[in-house]
């Protein structure tokens, strides 16, 4: 009986242990970290509790400028989450043909960026299924393409993209978060402008608006609700959530997904192929102000 | 103006496409259905809601039954889900090293089955990043390598596993679900033994359990509790709810694994690779007796 004992313990212990991996929940003392820019970060006050997003200026700053000018005029405010669909995207925005949702400016799209021979992220993976390359740069998982010169924000569980009609540059307010398996296929087709760093399970529990054939349909008046979406900066200081996010362009960091992907564990008696997903990592987080 | 109006119709509408692709809520009349056995079927009950399982008693007969046992028994009613890590594993069980816990069998671990060269199933890929094929049986999401003649279950979203302590053949109660990016580096590693076909939404978002650095520790009183599990068999006719889902080995669904694969549709500008993640694919499920 006793031997069943330590077998549960170790079960927490050897989950321990594959969280360090997987999910990097663990030893946080040899990690480098940044911290947020609060005039770049945004917190989304749900009723389940707050989000804190990073948003990607460095990357798509056209989304990201109009976003936070969007926050600034309390836009988002009260709009609702009116198409979420377990497994995929969590789609908020103002209501359908309104005078709000016609009064934003078109977006062109910001999809890719081009790279020059000399390139520099953190690589996790080649021949990935959906790119030659992926990796990290700036805590957001990308992918790259060295034969095309091109690298692009991949979508990712967490991420935050624009949605848009069938054209490219016809996105505006309407945005949505992957919640998730990743939908690598809309690579290069959205914008990605965003990723969650805080809060993630909120998002996660945000009321589904779809339903299953034979189902009630869910009534519109239960979807989800934002109560606020405001840029840190202006939140008032004893409201604020202040973020550090570990630094991927840090060795540390680089050592990590090494270990990572040799999995050298009693645990892997079978030992998985070396590789990794790159929406499977995991870039930590830690909350300094409370 | 009129043209932004028909651009957040279109958005609609093109998620709606996506959607067909993605996680298959549309035109569901081509589908060919199959009833779920009540006798394999688990109907779990959560404060969130009713949740639906689809044992895999083909693939993993000996954790299957053991956990059906444990349900006739009410062995799980009022356990824990006491370690929940975002975008990893919701994990449950018995109280560690409590008479319930130490009272269960240790189980042979049931990570692969043999195949012969006449193995059939559905297939979705060729050279994933992890294994030489992908595809589904019975609708469950396998892995298959001909090379050593092996399959097995992978690891997606909403899969359900047994846990276990370092040796393989430790397994006792402690299961887990998939809430995340699918972490197939588990694969061929712990028992797969089920998936969920209705009421994901519940399982995403049962209460977390770790916090990250800086934050308040989660009270263990607050850890979402398991009101019942039984086999749908078991359960009142009354209170029973009855799925259909998908028959993945019909044709029409290997047409659809075609069609998304070719995003032939004018919101794909830039062409993905046509490639699939087995993950990534949703088997509809519908209910029938409502």
């Amino acid at each position: 009986m006793q031997g069943v004992v330590v077998t549960m313990k170790k079960i927490i212990l050897m989950l321990s242990l594959l969280m360090v991996n997987a999910c990097g929940i663990a030893n946080t003392t040899d990690i480098s970290w940044r911290k947020l820019d609060p005039k770049h970060t945004i917190l989304m006050t749900l009723p389940q509790g707050k989000v804190v997003i990073e948003l990607a200026q460095q990357f798509s700053p056209k989304h990201v400028a109009q976003f936070e000018k969007l926050a600034n005029e309390h836009f988002y405010d009260e709009t609702t989450f009116y198409r979420v669909i377990d497994g995929f995207v969590a789609q908020a925005g103002p209501k359908d043909g309104s005078e709000k949702d016609k009064s934003v400016p078109l977006l062109k799209v910001e999809d890719h960026w081009i790279t020059n021979k000399d390139f520099l992220f953190t690589k996790v993976q080649s021949n990935d299924l959906y790119a030659q390359q992926t990796g990290f740069s700036d805590g957001f998982a990308i992918a790259h393409s060295p034969k095309e010169q091109k690298a692009w924000l991949t979508h990712c569980p967490g991420t935050l993209a624009m949605a848009r009609e069938s054209g490219p540059d016809t996105a505006t307010s309407h945005f949505y978060f992957v919640i998730g398996q990743a939908p690598r296929y809309l690579d290069r087709l959205m914008t990605v402008f965003g990723r969650v760093v805080y809060g993630m399970e909120h998002i996660q529990s945000v009321q589904r608006t779809s339903t299953i054939e034979g189902e009630f349909a869910v009534d519109s008046r239960d979807h989800t609700k934002i109560i606020s979406m405001r840029l840190m900066s202006e939140v008032p200081k004893e409201q604020q959530i202040i973020i550090e996010v570990e630094d991927t362009s840090n060795e540390n960091f680089a050592k990590r997904l090494t270990k990572t992907r040799n999995r050298e564990n009693e645990f892997f008696y079978n030992k998985p192929p070396p590789v990794l997903d790159v929406c499977q990592i995991s870039v930590r987080s830690r909350m300094v102000n409370k």
